[in-house]
């Protein structure tokens, strides 16, 4: 059983956890949901609804109808996304990435990538500086393994390119108050004054595309929602620097393997990680919580629930693109036709199909990391 | 007439005024006076005692006997002090610096010198961040015009140099937390977050020179008291990263040519900048403060008073070397047989024979900054 208090939505930069009422989210912090009518003119660009859009894992947004109305007049915008190296990635990492490597491809434009190692050294306490700095670099070959476009991708790796990023930071801190800062992110006493400053470094990828180039183009940020509090307060900064106001499109978390919340690094055995070997794969999977019932027999009578079943949402997400088949899926699933086991086992199948390609291309990855890293 | 409530001494690293009384500070800073026996211990390694000592400009320490002790049993120590580059440099900043060239001298040890454009630019509205860094530009060359060796000054300019500062700032700043920040700086709701991660910068070259050459030893700081602050937090945390505590020896502020507080760049018309004109300074010491009486013949009769002179303390802090001649400045000057009008002429002579020297040194340091630029 599910203990209600303990289920309690919690959704900060630093921790999601509870049963995430992602319409709840929407209204609480000020952003749009994805029309089909916005979906529509993405089209316009992209072709095709990308499976992720058309499932709805991205379903709200800042300012993207903005951006493709400048982009129709010729304005071109920038990627930026990232990622906190506080461990190995996992597969619900990739969720995101996959959707900008497709938005790259679709308009053809640059990505910013910031591995914000510094963020995570001074939020967890008991990791060291050598310790984030050496999953930036472990975490960004999970990037390149998925195929971005080396010369159109600009990784920045905080601590080693905190020359690049300096001078602007000081520009964003200097008009952030303490007060904004704590009411934004729920700054404390406690709080180191690391943590305090951080914010304005995240800021940065927003604007450097013009330091870099001199072309002052806004920048477009697909990222999972929890992020959104950084960009509201850069979006209240970026027009006093002579900016656009950085646009977002929010995706959900994927679910762990457990019960609720989002997947997550700190729970391992409901994360499955991208260097995790075959057997970690099925061993997790063959643990994960499911909407089945106590016996098969009952099952077969009564059918099991796919909309509690974080298998399903694997499927959902990630593992079966066709939506002929995921429908076909959930519905033996609700009529008992098929059991958990069975459906487990195919997952693992297809998940560990996927990882062997993905730590292939992953180890290829160390030979051409420095050609992703930003340019000095 | 002095207005006593204005005139509440404010001692903090942004701001000085009001009569500064500096047996309070040593009280309310915790720090130690420098006592003779302390001073005459020093002199086993300087040969003689320096005038600012001997004239207890250099008033306060922490840690100096400790250092001292250290440097006994063969551990030596590095120099770090530095400039907020908020304008040009006046003739007040000269008179640490002086005396860290001394050191050095006599020590043979490295200076870091820390040129801070990010703090000035967090900490004043007005300043832009090219003007920062231009400013320390312009106040390097005034350093490197007292004559530092070369070999053993490393000028670090902080914005240039944030990738050789950014790790330990980080370290340091992890272990500070704003409850810390706020007591020891005042920090308020309104302050910027800039500003808040700021001390963690001004901590660094405490801990450099281990990073840049794997000697750990201690840093000894010679600055004025107001930077007090700063040191106290560098101390807590300095022994949690394995580095020794920086030691602190403090000086007093010369006063400004008007009446009470520091010479401050603030009131251009109260302070000699280095690059004044002949005609500037003797305007500006012909209306300075004295403590000369209404009339010619009244002052011939009852005489004058140079302990609220401020033509005075210049001859004290800078322009009278001879403790002799100086005495028998103050006895003519007692008994009135010496007018304000003739002792200003006199003082405007020295300053602009020693600001012409320094002057066309300043011009030729242009062509060697890069020599005492800290390298990368």
């Amino acid at each position: 059983m599910v203990n209600e208090e303990k289920n309690e939505m919690v959704v900060t930069p630093w921790e999601v956890k509870g049963k995430v009422d992602y319409e709840r989210l929407i209204k609480e912090f000020g952003t749009q949901p994805l029309t089909d009518e916005l979906l529509e003119k993405l089209t316009k660009y992209t072709g095709e609804l990308h499976p992720q859009l058309r499932r709805k894992l991205f379903f709200s947004h800042r300012d993207l109808d903005t951006v493709l109305n400048l982009y129709d007049k010729g304005l071109k915008f920038v990627l930026y996304t990232g990622r906190g190296p506080s461990g190995p990635v996992h597969i619900g990492h990739l969720v995101p990435w996959i959707f900008t490597k497709h938005l790259q491809e679709k308009f053809k434009t640059r990505l910013y990538f910031q591995m914000t190692d510094d963020e995570k050294f001074v939020v967890e306490d008991e990791l060291k500086l050598e310790e984030t700095t050496k999953y930036a670099y472990e975490n960004a070959l999970d990037l390149i393994a998925l195929g971005f476009e080396p010369e159109d991708t600009f990784i920045i790796f905080d601590v080693q390119d905190i020359h690049l990023l300096y001078d602007i930071a000081l520009e964003v801190a200097k008009r952030i108050t303490y007060s904004t800062a704590k009411a934004t992110f729920g700054f404390q006493d406690s709080t180191n004054i690391g943590w305090i400053f951080w914010p304005a470094i995240q800021a940065v990828p927003c604007f450097i595309h013009a330091k870099l180039t001199g072309e002052n183009v806004p920048a477009l940020i697909p990222a999972a929602i929890d992020q959104d509090p950084y960009w509201r307060v850069t979006r209240d900064v970026a027009q006093k620097l002579g900016y656009y106001k950085p646009a977002q499109i929010h995706c959900r978390f994927l679910p762990g393997l457990g019960i609720g919340g989002k997947m997550s690094a700190s729970e391992p055995e409901t994360s499955i990680f991208t260097t995790d070997s075959p057997e970690s794969v099925k061993r997790k999977i063959w643990n994960a919580f499911t909407g089945g019932k106590g016996t098969a027999t009952e099952q077969r009578k009564t059918g099991a629930e796919p909309n509690i079943c974080t298998i399903f949402q694997y499927y959902y997400y990630l593992f079966e693109e066709s939506d002929k088949k995921l429908t076909e899926k959930e519905r033996r699933c609700r009529n008992g036709e098929i059991l958990c086991g069975e459906c487990k086992m195919d997952l693992a199948e297809r998940v560990n199909r996927f990882l062997a390609e993905h730590q292939k291309k992953r180890e290829k990855a160390r030979k051409i990391v420095e050609k992703f890293h930003i340019k000095h």
